[in-house]
C-alpha cells in the first residue's frame, strides 16, 4: 500500500473510534525503554489528533522497588500487592510522580502532546478504602468510588491525562492502589471503547507460551481457577473483566513494541489478546 | 515507510490544518472519471475526520455544453464566459444540480461521507450582479457578496457542502456565475487555509511547458500580461490572487489525479503549482 | 374587520402555533400558476417571521413526463408509481432539482425568505430501500429512516428548507420516492404540527363530488377500500395517516389558491379538508 | 385588502422590526381609558408573538394628584416637576405601583401576556441624583445611570416588563423621576429601534394647532426656545432628542387611541410626530 | 472564637448550604422595627455572596389594617383571613406594594444588595382561584400552580427576589393570598433547602407557653387539632407541612430578632422551632 | 464583635474578592509546621466557597537541600539560585512533586476541598528557556510564557490548583524555576486580584528590623539597590513588581502564622507588607 492507501485505510478505524475515550495502562517495560516511550508518545498524539481521546495510566513496579533497595528499604509483597508501611509510600510518591509521570509528561510534551501529569488523589479521582484482610498491608487499599470530573475536563478541551495511581480514601489518606487494577475501574467509570494493557509479553500465554488470540469474559475466571495464568497477568485479566463489566467494548493485553498501541488500533488483525464479553469475528 | 510511521508522517499534517477549512474546486475531468472521483470522495472524508474542514465547489463545463448541444443549442463563449440566454440558464441549473452536483453527492455518500449539495443561492449565499460589458452575455453574474452563514453552519456540524456556481442577484434571478472565481471569493470569506484547484494539467506550465512549482501573488499579473499563460489558467490563477487577497494562506493548482489531494496535504513536497503572498522555501 | 383587528385576530393563531413546524407539500399546479406561487412564497416567509417553522417538500410529477416525452421517453405508471429506469431517474432528478427546487427558491428568495434547496440525499435526510414487488419499478423507492439532522439545523438558524423527494439507498445510490409519502414520513419524525398537502382539488371528495370537512384517522382505510376515494388521493390520505400515527396533529388535504396557506392556519373555519386522529369540533 | 393582503402587508414591518426593541410611554389618558388599554394590551402581545421586544414605562400624574387630594394634600409644581416631600413620595408609590402598575399588568395578563411590573429600584435600574437647583424640590431626581441587565434579562425570556419611574440614589433613597424622561433614557441604554410617547393629543402641534408631522432632533431646541410648543410638550420632545442622542433610529408622540401602536408601527403613514436624528422620506 | 475561628466554623453551613435555594418569609414585626429590618437586610446579603439563594416573601397583615382604617373601612376577618372586598383590595394592593415590598427593596439596596420587588402576579408567579366556601370572602384566592420562571430567572443572575403575595386568577383578575401559605407552596415548587418563617414569638409555643425545638410533620395535625396550638400559628405550621411535602428539607419558625437569620443557618443549635419530615438529631 | 456581627464584616471583603484571583505562594515554614497548614488549608477552601479563586504555588527549597544531603549530594546556591544538575533535578522533582505538593493536596483535601496538584510542566503552564549566564547554573530557567489554559479551566469548576514550579523548554525539557518569580508571572498572567506571598518573617523589614507597611513599586529598585533588603527578599519584591506591572491591583508579604491569609483577606489593616503601584490610603 503507498501512503494514500495507508491513511485511507487508517479512516476506517478513526470513523470507528472518533470521539471515544481508550484507557491505556503504561507498564513497566514502557517506561524503561526510550524507543518504545517514544513511539508511545507519538502514538497517543495521534489518537489524540484523529479525535480519540486517550487516558493514559501508569505504575511504577520496577523503579519502585529500586529506590527502596536504594534508601535501604527490602520491598515485600503478599499476594501480588506491595507491602506499604509510611515510608515506603513516601517513596511510592516520590518515584511514581517525581520520576515516571514527570518522565512519561515530558516525553510526550517533546513530541508535541498537550498533556498534564495528575495523581489519582486530584478533585478526589480515586476514592480508596484500606485494604482489610488477615495480613495488614498498610497503606494499600481498593478503589471505591471514582470521580471522572478532572479527567473529562481535560478531554473535553484535547489535553491528555497521564495519571497515577495513589488515591485517597474518604478522610484524605493518601493509599497506594494497584495500576492495573485502577485502569479498568476507570475504564469502566468513563464508558470507555477500549483498555489497552501494555505489557513485557505479547499477551496471555496458554500451559505451552502459546499466545492466546481471544478470551471472552467467562472464560477469565477459568484461566485463573485452572492455574493456566498465573503471577502479574491475573490483576491484568481481572483488570479487563471489570472494565467489561462496566460496559467497555474491548480490552486488550498486548506487548510494549515501537507503535504497538498503532499496530493494535489500526490494523484489523490488531495485536496480542482480546478479552470481550462475548466471542466475536 | 511501514503502517505506523506513515500514520505519524501525517500527523505533522494533521496538527498543522486541525480546525482550518480548505475549499477545493472540483474541474471537469474530476467527475467525469470514476476512478479519480472515488478517491476524491475517500480524501475528502479523510481530511473531515481528521478535523479538516472541506468545502467543495464544482463546476460543469464540457457536460453543460454536451446537453447544450443535445439540446439543439451551440454554446457559444466571450472571453471565456458562457453567453447564457435564459434557455441555456435551464440547461445550466438542471445539469449542474440535476446531474453533476447530484453524482458528487451520491459518490460522497456511497464511501460514508455526511454531504450535503448547494447551490450558491442557498440563504444567499453568493450574491451577483449581472456582468455588465459591451457585449451582453446574458445571465452572467459576478459575486458581490458571499454569505457563509449555511455552509459555516454545515461544516460545525461535520458535513462537507458540495456547492455549484448558480448566484442570486438581488431581486431573486438566479446568474451563472465562474466557478474559479466564486471558489477563490468563497476561500476568502471563509478565511480558508488553503484553495485547491483540481484541473486537467499537472500546474501551471510555463513556455516551455514545464510546470512552475512556485508563484508568488505579484507575479500572476506579470504571468498573464506576458501571456505566458493562457486560456483556462488566468481565471484560475486571478481566483488565487483574489483568494490570498482574501487571507487564504496557500492556493494551489494541481492535475486531478488518484488520492491528489492527499499527495497535496499530507507531503512536504506537494504537488503542481503552489502560490503564495510571498516567497515560501 | 380594520387593519388592526385583522392582526390581533391573527394573534391567536401566531400564539397557538409559534415554535411549531409544519410540513407543507407543494402539488403540481402550484408550480405553475405564478400567482398562487408567489402568494404561497409570501405565506411561508409570513409564518416564518411570526415564529412557525415551514418545511416544504415538492414533487414534479407533470413537469418530469413532459421532459420525458421531450427526451422521446414514454411515461410509465404502475399502480400510480413511475417506472424509473436510469435515463429517467437522471430526468427526474434534472427536472426536480434543476428545474422545480431551482424555481421553488428563486421564488421564496425573491419575496425575500430565507431558503435552502435541498435533495433527499443531504446528510442521508431520507434514506429508501429498494421497492420490491411482482413488477419491477426500477430505481424506485420506500423510506426507511428520516434523518432530520439538517433540516433541524437550518429551522433553528430561520431558513426555510425545501426539499425534493429523491432518497438514498444504504450503499448511496438514488431512488425516487413519491412526494406526499415522504411529506408524512417527515411530518412525523419532525414531530411537526401540521402537515398541509396542497393539491388541484378542494380536499376529499365524496362520491357526489362534495367536500368532506373532516375525516378522522379510521375512516381512511374505510375510504379506500370502498373505493370512495381513488388516484392521487389515496397515497395523499395515506401519508396523513401515516403523519397521525407519528404523532401530527392535524393534517389537511386543501386547494392551491392564493394565500391558500393563510387561509388555512389564520381562520377558524380553515380550508379543504381536515384529517385528525379523533374528532374535532 | 383583505385578511391574507393585510397579514402580508404587516410582514414587511415584522421582517424591518424582529428582535428589535421598542421603549413604549403609556401617559395619562391609556390608563383612564379601558377600552384603550385593553388594545394597548393587545398591540403589546402582538408586537411581543412577532419578534419585537417592547418595553413599557409608565408615570402617573392625574391619579397621584387625586390620591394627594383625597389625602388632603395640595398637588404643588415647580417648572412642570412634583414637588416631592416624604409624604407625598409614599402617595407617588402607592399610586404609580399599587394602584396604576397594577391595573397595567393585570389588563396585559388578562389578554394572555406574560408580563412583569418592575420599579425603577429593580436591581438599580435607574439610578438617580437628588435634583439641585433654587427651590428644593424635594425627593425629585435626575437619572445619572440606567442598569439595563433586569430589563434585558425579562425580554430575551420572551417577558414583557412593565415599568414606573421611582429610581434610587447611590445610598438606596427613592426618588421620584419624571416618566418622559426615564422613558428616553432607558430607551436609549437599551439601543431600543424605537421609543413610541402615547399622550392625550395627536402629536406635536404649531401654533395653529395643526399637527406637525416630522421634526428633527436639531429643530427641537428651536421649538422650544421659540415656544412653539410648551408645557408637557417639552419634556416629551426632551426625552426623544436624548433617545435620538443615544442611538434610537426614531422616535414618535402619538395619541392614544385604540389600536395606535398598531397603527404607528405596522403601516408606511404612522401617525401622529415622528422625531428623527435627520430629515427621513 | 476569634474572627478567624467563626469565619471557618462558618464555612461548614456555606458548604451545607451552597447553591441551595432559602425562602424567608418576613412577619409584621420585622417590617417596623427598623434596626432588625436593617439586620435582615445584610443576611439576606450575606447568604447571597456566600451562593445560598434567598427568597423572599411578605405579608402585611398589621399595616393593611391600619390603612383601611385610615379610610374609614373595618377590617374584618373569617377563619383568620380578610375578607376582601374590591377597594379593600385596592388597599391592600396599594399598602402591600406601594409601602411594604417598597421599604424592604429600599433597605437591602441600601445596604448593598441587587433586588427586585415583584408580585406575586409577575408571568403569572402565583395563580390563584377564588376561595369558595359558606361564606365569601371577596377577592381572596387559593394558589393552585406556582410558575417559578422569574424567580429562577433572578436567582440564576444572582439578583434576590421580593415577593408579595397577589394572585392572578386564570382570567388576569387579582386575588389575595396568604403569605404564609404561598411561601410555603412557593419553598415547595422551588425544591428549595430550607423555609423560614420570621414571626413575633419565639416559635411554635406548648399550653406552658413553653417553646417546642423540633415537630415532625406527622405531628402538626395533633398539634391544630389538639388545640395547643392556635391563630396565626396554624397557617404557619400548615405552611411548613404543605413545602416538606413539597420536598423541603427543614423547615422554621423563628423570632424576628437581629441576624436572626444568620443565627439560624449558621450555628448548629440553631433557633426557635424547626419542622421536618421525620425525628433529627 | 459577636458571630453575626463578624460574618457582616466579613461580607465587605467578599463583595470586595467575588470572582477574583488571589495567587498564593506558600514559602518553606508554611509547609513543615503543621498546625499552621492545617488552617491554610482552611482558609483557601474558605476563600473559594466565597467565590474567590485561589490558586497555590509552592517551593520547597529547605526540603531539597535536606534530601540532598540525604542522597550524599551538597546543595550549591549562586545568587540565590540553586545550581541543578541532572542529579539534583531528579531530586527536586521527587521531592517538589512527590512529598511537598503531594503533603499540600492532601491536606487540603483533608479539610474538604477539591483540589489538583499541578506541575508547571502541564499543557505547557510554564515555558522557560534555559538561563545563560557567565556561570552555568545547570537546569536552571527564566519563565517565557505562562499558558493559564489548565488553570483557568480548574478555576472555572470550582477545584484549586496547588502548583509547584518546574517548567518544560520550548523542546520539552524540565527546568527548575524560582517559585516567588514563577508566582509573580503566574499572578500577572492570570490578571489576579492579589498575590500573597507566605514567609518566615512578619514583612519586610527596614535596616532597624521594624516592619515597612506601605511600600509602592517605584521604590522597589531603591530599597534593593541601597541594600536595606537583601537575600531571599529580593526574589520576593521582584515577583511583586512584576505582578503589579502585569496589572495585578495588591501584592503583600506576610508572616505564614495560623490562618494569615484571612487576617490579610478579611481586615481592614492587613498584616505584613503590601506592595502597590501608587501610595494607597
Amino acid at each position: 500500500m503507498n501512503k494514500s492507501e495507508i491513511l485511507i485505510d487508517a479512516l476506517a478505524y478513526i470513523k470507528k473510534f472518533k470521539g471515544k475515550i481508550f484507557v491505556i495502562k503504561l507498564g513497566g517495560q514502557v517506561m524503561l525503554d526510550k524507543n518504545i516511550m517514544d513511539t508511545v508518545a507519538q502514538d497517543l498524539i495521534l489518537l489524540n489528533y484523529v479525535g480519540i481521546k486517550p487516558v493514559v495510566l501508569h505504575g511504577g513496579g520496577p523503579e519502585i522497588s529500586a529506590a527502596m533497595e536504594k534508601f535501604g528499604k527490602k520491598p515485600k509483597f503478599i499476594e501480588g500487592l506491595r507491602v506499604t508501611d509510611e515510608e515506603t509510600m513516601d517513596i511510592v510518591k516520590m518515584v511514581l510522580i517525581g520520576k515516571i509521570n514527570s518522565e512519561i509528561v515530558e516525553c510526550v510534551a517533546k513530541h508535541g502532546g498537550e498533556v498534564v501529569g495528575l495523581s489519582g488523589k486530584s478533585a478526589r479521582l480515586f476514592v480508596a478504602e484500606k485494604r482489610k484482610g488477615k495480613v495488614d498491608l498498610g497503606m494499600v487499599g481498593n478503589i471505591k468510588k471514582v470521580n471522572t470530573k478532572v479527567v473529562n475536563l481535560l478531554l473535553e478541551n484535547g489535553i491528555i491525562p497521564i495519571i497515577y495511581p495513589v488515591a485517597l480514601d474518604k478522610d484524605g489518606n493518601a493509599l497506594n492502589v494497584n495500576a492495573d487494577t485502577a485502569a479498568g475501574q476507570l475504564a469502566a467509570e468513563l464508558k470507555a471503547s477500549k483498555l489497552i494493557l501494555l505489557t513485557d509479553v505479547s499477551g496471555v500465554l496458554d500451559e505451552n507460551k502459546n499466545l492466546i488470540k481471544r478470551i471472552t469474559a467467562p472464560e477469565i475466571d477459568d484461566l485463573i481457577e485452572s492455574k493456566k495464568v498465573s503471577g502479574g497477568m491475573i490483576p491484568k485479566l481481572l483488570a479487563c473483566k471489570s472494565a467489561l463489566n462496566g460496559g467497555v467494548k474491548r480490552t486488550h493485553i498486548i506487548k510494549a513494541v515501537e507503535h504497538g498501541i498503532l499496530e493494535e488500533v489500526f490494523t484489523s488483525y490488531g495485536t496480542g489478546t482480546m478479552i470481550t464479553v462475548e466471542k466475536v469475528e
